[in-house]
Order: C-alpha cells, then structure tokens, then sequence
C-alpha cells in the first residue's frame, strides 16, 4: 500500500541523503541526471561542470529532484521536489556552499576538496524549492 | 574520469536492470517518477494505475528514463532514454506485456502477479525509444 509522506519526513529523507535525480525540461523533452546534492531545508545545492542540464536549466529554470531510500521492494521512501534554478555567483556564498559540500561529499569531489578549489568553470547553483510531496510503502 | 558509455552498451544496461526514473514535462515543469520495467530492445514497458503522470503523459508525450548501476562512487553507468508515450491498449498486446512482466517481475507484482490479472484501471504504456545516451565512471 503506497501513501503519502508529510512533508516533515519528505524534508528528512531530502536532509539524510546526498543522491538523487535531477529533472529538467528541454522546451517540453524531459531530461534527467544523477547528482550528488545537499539540502539546508530551502534549497537544493549542486554543483557541475558546464553541459546539456546548465544550457537546458538556464533556457527554462523549472527543476525538480527525486530522492529515494529503498529497504526493499515493500519498504521504501520517494521524494519530490521542485522548485527554480539559480547561479551561485556571489564569491563568498559559493564559497560557503562548496566549503559545506566539501565536508559532507568528500569522496564525491575528489579533486575539489583536495585543493579545496573548484575547476575554474564548475558552476554552482540551487534549486530554491516550492514544492515537496512523497511518498512511502511499508 | 566520466566517459560516453556506447549505444550496445547502453542498451544493454537497460535491458539488465529493471528499476528506473520516469521523466515527463508538465507544461515545462519536469516530474520525476521511480518505475519498474521491462526494455525489449525498441520499447520500454511499464504498468501503472491513473495519476499525475499519466495525465501528464498523455497531455505531452515526451518522456525519458533514466537507468543507472553504481558499484561505487568511482565505478558506475548510467543511461537515459528518450522517447514518446503510447498507452497499450490491444487486449492480446497488453496482455502478452503484461505476462512478461509478471515473469521478470514476480516480487514487484505482487497483486497482479498472484492473480495474474492486473486491477481494472492498469495502465500499461510503452516509451517507444528514440535515442539513447549513456556515460560511465571507472
């Protein structure tokens, strides 16, 4: 039986993990990838090298993330946010952010957080969201 | 280092798993869904009862799945394919989908697969694939 998550146990289950999928959409052609992602309980945070998801997201700043944490095949979380993209590009904010990703990814950003600097062209940015809705089996 | 994973290969994941992200657009806002499915190398297959993103679908139907196999964070693939929805609608044709999936998926089934009739409000919908793209990290 699949019910709905409230939106206090969607906004843990977005805090706890650190994976989801990132949508877009491409004047109508949906578009997803998988991102690591951390979550302050306003906005999602990326950050990724320029490429198709930074082309389609500037054109159209509509996104959403779909998180899971999946027990078993009966036993399992999904969640959904959405919400509008925008560019870090405040220096000390992007550094803050990076800084914050650095200390909970630190294997997922391998070159970054052993210099502590980004490639020059990774381009961080939020997904400010609007909307969560989940929802769970057990 | 993150490389393009080739079409044969790419196929061949999608062939071997059979849980992925559902992409659709909603008036350019993407939605984001986990599935089930079966892949027979032209189409991917998928049952479901009515809800958002069948309404979604069939209003625009531009959708894309997403597939991926993570070993770890340095060892992965993932794939994602485009295409355009159709809802099954043959009896003998959404039958025989129908049979395959309950083989491939007795677990995920379970209602449909005890009684090997699905609930009289499946849905079941085919991606009809397009084009297919795949990366990888090893």
């Amino acid at each position: 039986m699949i019910n709905q998550l409230g939106e206090r146990e969607s906004r843990a289950l977005l805090k706890e993990e650190v994976t989801g999928r990132l949508g877009c959409s491409d004047h109508g052609k949906p578009y997803i990838v998988p991102v690591y992602y951390l979550f302050d309980n306003e906005c999602v945070y990326v950050h990724s090298l320029p490429g198709h998801k930074i082309d389609v997201l500037r054109d159209n700043p509509n996104a959403c993330l779909q998180v899971d944490k999946v027990k078993d095949d009966f036993h399992w979380q999904s969640v959904l946010a959405f919400g509008f993209y925008e560019e870090v590009n405040d220096v000390n904010e992007r550094q803050r952010v990076l800084t914050n990703m650095f200390k909970r990814l630190p294997y997922q950003t391998p070159v970054e957080s052993q210099t502590k600097q980004p490639e020059p062209d990774t381009i961080v940015f939020r997904i400010r969201v609007t909307d969560i809705t989940g929802v769970y089996e057990s």
